[in-house]
This record gives structure tokens, C-alpha cells and sequence, in this order.
């Protein structure tokens, strides 16, 4: 640290094949200069979503595609340590579009997405996870798109992820039951039901995820929560109760198909036999909710009734790493990266920036 | 006519294929006598619907299954000609479950959806038509589940049908644009554009469905009415604009699928990219705004703004052939069987009832 920024550039792009180390450059260029109107942030905790590797592809339907030697793109919480810009102060804590390094320049312009974080009942990481766009994924997309009441069955796939480990204990919050989560190992599904809100658990990988289904839903689901898409979503499609809400938030079991040959459904006609709803959603398209996202779980984290799962490795090195985490299914909650290790020290009395 | 009832019975389930007249058979009984509370109604018309078949195999999940040697179940208008039933008089024109028959008992309880029909701008045959469940399903499925608005791209698959020869006329009193309706002979295409107010037409027996849409909706589709499934649907969903929305009515294409070889979707994945949504409905559980959607289409054929499409077979015996129609895709609108053919006489002045 100190005098150099260190960036990963994209250097490969994935193309039909699953993301690897060699497909990102770490490089080192100078900490660059703000001008007027502009600030410097030094980033404390970056992010990684399933959609990165879409970045790395086609920018995923709403982002300029990355070139070869871009700065990956992504998400980090940071602290202002240089400010030519009359809203934001040195010593201000942001989350906004860092991309994976450890100083950026900013105009505090709307593709920014730069919200200042002003909590300070939980660790600034939270502010890209449980109270950042993860976490009003993981709200807005229950409550709004899902419409989830009191007393739905509420079945939610990747449950042990960023997002999933956030919506059983939403629904747990609203009053839905039973409320079970999806996941890939044993000791996850020991996380789900011992921390993160699960009345029950199921492991797709050791069990018969349609009789379990059948078992733990007698009277059908009222919302999936779909994290995962592929046979995951095909199976939950035959357990849908009357006027079921498949909320589709991800589809990582897919990320490796291509165009030409996506994965088919086989059960959407169950969508006609119980006058049943799949959505998709676009978390950015819902920003006028998300204070009412963030009141909500801040109220519940300060009241004991949400707690966080976060991963968090250790260091800007470990991006890829943490990256691939997610499609090979080993991250436990949020994955991060904490690339400044006194990252939870800033503007809480007396330590300075840039310190 | 006259003394006896001919009803048609259920003689054989169409099991894994089509439906075929002798799956049916023609019997005679006495015509019954109405005792207290009941009322004997008199049928003029009869609709014919996809969802038949399914009444015959297993009841559609909504709906007791059919036995053996039941009277085929179905809508129709009829005429009051005898009451011990406060609510009705005879003379009263009224629509209901009347099944496959002449003549019908009934003591106007919840389970026959049993409607007066009041208007009087249109043939009765209307009130199983455009003003009766099949208009409320165009209405109440494009306005209220497809939530079109003017300026929306509105594709209609299985455009000439029953359903479909509406919703072209509602999109276009909505001020949507363009409507596009898909159907399977060059006929029916001519129809939709020159009196069912579509603005192209797409035969898809004879073009390439997936090139045309491509033509004409260069913005992409905001609503698709879906009444076929299958590799229509498939193909829509390759053109969904952003924020589309897939209104799932039928999926005609597929009725000869069964539970372990669905019809299977390959593009299901366009939901994702396009923040899009698929939603079925079951339009009597819509009963509350059948009245908002009645009066909206009285208004519009009252202005000459809605026409109505009806392809009507004469006598009772064509019941089985006019339900095979649909399948066949032979039908141009709604098809219906008049059942008396003196229907149009009855309480307009000077005729009885039973004459």
C-alpha cells in the first residue's frame, strides 16, 4: 500500500468456459490525482456478484462490455481521502463503483451509483452487503417482486449465498412459513437452519431435492426465491402452490451455457396449472425503494432479528479467488474482500484517512 | 325439439391424443321438471374451449373430473322457461354451465356462475362471447395481468381465435402500437389486419415467425398474449423488450403433451436479460371486475370500436366437431354451436319462451 494503486485488469475474457485466474492482470500504476470537482477514494471492502463474469463476456445487458485491460468492474465500499467536490468531505465513507482497486478518482456522477454510508451500528462492509444493493436484492426482490405475506411457504435456492443468506430471515421478519433454503453442503445447510432464519434445509447434492421439496411443502410454494435457476427451478416448478411468485434473481447453475444452448425448462407449463408468476428484476431499476429497504433491515439488524453472513478473504490479491468462489459455490454468505486491512477504523474516532 | 333433451355424454377419455367424435355420445332424455328453488332453463348457444379436453381427462385442476357417461360440461345462454326461484322469471336470458344439453335444471347456486344477461346491443350468442368469459379474459388479461399501455409493442398468438379476435380491438382502443397477431393461415391473416385491428399479421405455418417479429417489432414486444405455447412462445421470448410481460392464457400447441414429456422452453432465459415477466391467470377467480370489464367492451361495441368474431355451427349434433375445430385450429373467432335456432327471438319482443 502507501504509493502505489494496485488494479486488476481484465486480460482474458471467459468465453464458454468458467472463469479463471488468468483471466484478470494485477498491475500497479501511481495513486492518480484528483481534480476539481472530482475525489479521491480509497477503497476499504470490494464486492463480487455472479454477474462479473457477464461483465468480463457482454456487460450483461446493461453495462459497457469491459475491453481487455479495463479495470474489472465492481461495487466497494471506500473512505474520501481527497475531496474537490462540495459534497463530499475527507473522511466521508461511500459505496459506489469502485472496480477492483485501491484508489479511484471520482466525479460523484450518477453512473458512480455513490451513496454515502451514515450507519454505524454495523461493520462499513455491511454497506455492500446486508445494507447495500445486496441486501435490498435480497428485500425488495422477497417483498416487491415476490410479494411474500405472512404464513407463505417461502423456498429459497442458494440460500447459504450473498443474497440467500439474507431472504430467510427477511421472511422469517414477514411472518412467512415454513421457510426453506437450498443449498450445496451439509455444513451450509447447518449455517441456514442454526443462523440465517431456516426452518429446514435441504442439500440438492446429497438429497432428493423433489421429495424433499414434497416432504417440506405439503401445501406447495407460495414464493421461490430463485438464486440458481436450471434443474434447481425445474423441480421447484413442480411443487408451486396456487398463485406462486418465482422471483428470479439468479441463475448461477447456468452461467456456463451459452446462447445457443441455454437450459430448457421442462416444467413452465406448471406456471398455467397454478396461475403462477416468474419475474426477473433489475436491483438498480428499483433505487427509489431502496430507503425503505434499508430502514427496514437496519431497524431489524438494531432490533437482533438480522444477522449477516459474510465471507471475507483477506487482501486486493485474493479478487479472482474470491471471484470463482462464487460459481464453484464455496462462499458462505456475502463474499468480500477486505482490501484495507484497518478498513473498519476510518471515521470512527480519531484515526485519519489515508492514515 | 320439443319434448325431449339431447345431451352429449362423455363416452371416452382422450388419453395421450386427440379429441375424436366418438368420445362423445348423443342421448335423449325426458326434459325435467324444476321443483321448489330450481328453474328450468332452455339452451340457445354453447361455447366450445381448449380447457374441454382437459375437463374430459382429469378436470382441468379446477374442476371435478368428468365420469363416464356425464353430461359434457360447457357454458352456454339460455332462457328461463319455467322458475320456482325468486330470482328469476321466465323469459330471463341467462348464461351459465348449462353442459352439452337442451334443456337444464338449475337451482342458480355459486357453482353455476349463473349470469342475467341484460344487454341488448348485441345477438345473445355475445354473452358466452366478446361480453362474456371469453371477452373478459381478452380484456382482463391484456389490460389487468399484461398491463398494456398506449404505445406498447403487442404481439397475439392464436390471434383469430376465440380470445385473440379481441384483444388485436383492445390493444388498438388502448393506443397500443404495433399490434402484431400470429395465426396459421393466410385467411385468418387477412382477418386479423382487415377487420380485427391488428396491424400486420404473421402466418406462421408460412413464414419464419422468429425473422418477421424481428421485422416488426424492431423495439422489441411489451405484451404477448400467449394462446398457443410451445415453439411460439419460445420464439416471443427471443423478442421481449425490456419490462415485458408474458401473459400466459393458453398453450393450445401443447395439448397433447402430457406430464412426462412437457413441452420444454429453451428461452426461458430471456426473462433474466430482459427483467421481464411470465404470468398465468384463471380468469373466474378475476369474477370481481368481470362488471369493469363488461362495460368497457359494451362501450366499445356500442361506439363501433369492437367487433366481434363468432363462428357459429348449427344444431347440437355439431357439439363434438365444433370442440375438435379448436384443435384443429380451424375456427375464425369465437366457436360456438346454436343450439335453438330461433336463439335470437326469445324475449325481443312478442316471443315466448318454450314456444
Amino acid at each position: 500500500m502507501g504509493d502505489v494503486n494496485r488494479q486488476w485488469v481484465l486480460a482474458e475474457r471467459p468465453v464458454g468456459r468458467a472463469v479463471r485466474e488468468s483471466d484478470f492482470r494485477l498491475q500497479e500504476t501511481p495513486i492518480p490525482s484528483p481534480n476539481s470537482g472530482e475525489l479521491l477514494i480509497r477503497t476499504l471492502y470490494l464486492s463480487v456478484a455472479p454477474v462479473m463474469r457477464q461483465y468480463m463476456l457482454d456487460g450483461a445487458g446493461f453495462e459497457k462490455p469491459l475491453a481487455i485491460g479495463d479495470v474489472m468492474r465492481g461495487r466497494g465500499v471506500g473512505v474520501v481521502v481527497e475531496s474537490h467536490h462540495p459534497d463530499y468531505a475527507v473522511g466521508d465513507i461511500v459505496q459506489a463503483k469502485l472496480g477492483w482497486q485501491q484508489y479511484v478518482i471520482s466525479d460523484g456522477s450518477p453512473w458512480w451509483m455513490m451513496y454515502k454510508v451514515h450507519q454505524r451500528i454495523a461493520p462499513y462492509s455491511t454497506a455492500i452487503g446486508v445494507l447495500g444493493v445486496t441486501g435490498f436484492t435480497s428485500y425488495l426482490g422477497l417483498v416487491d417482486i415476490g410479494e411474500a405475506r405472512a404464513g407463505d411457504c417461502v423456498v429459497v435456492s442458494g440460500a447459504a449465498g450473498g443474497v440467500g443468506s439474507n431472504v430467510g430471515q427477511i421472511a422469517r421478519n414477514l411472518g412467512c412459513s415454513p421457510i426453506i433454503g437450498i443449498a450445496g453442503t451439509d455444513e451450509k445447510c447447518r449455517l441456514l437452519t442454526q443462523r440465517l432464519g431456516y426452518d429446514a434445509a435441504i442439500n440438492y447434492r446429497s438429497e432428493n431435492l423433489d421429495q424433499r421439496l414434497g416432504e417440506l411443502c405439503p401445501d406447495g410454494i407460495d414464493v421461490f426465491y430463485d438464486n440458481v435457476g436450471g434443474n434447481t427451478l425445474d423441480t421447484a416448478l413442480l411443487h408451486l402452490a396456487r398463485h406462486a411468485r418465482i422471483v428470479l434473481c439468479g441463475r448461477i447453475s447456468e452461467y456456463l451455457d451459452n446462447e445457443e444452448q441455454p437450459y430448457t425448462l421442462r416444467n413452465y407449463q406448471r406456471l398455467h396449472k397454478r396461475m403462477a408468476r416468474m419475474q426477473a428484476f433489475f436491483i438498480y431499476e428499483l433505487e427509489a425503494d431502496f430507503p425503505r429497504a434499508e430502514a427496514a433491515m437496519a431497524q431489524w439488524i438494531a432490533e437482533g432479528r438480522l444477522t449477516y453472513a459474510e465471507d471475507v478473504l483477506e487482501g486486493i490479491e485474493q479478487m479472482p479467488r474470491a471471484l470463482m468462489r462464487l460459481y464453484e459455490g464455496e462462499n458462505r454468505g456475502k463474499q468480500l474482500v477486505r482490501v484495507d486491512a484497518a478498513a473498519e477504523t476510518y471515521g470512527r474516532g480519531g484515526d485519519q484517512a489515508r492514515a
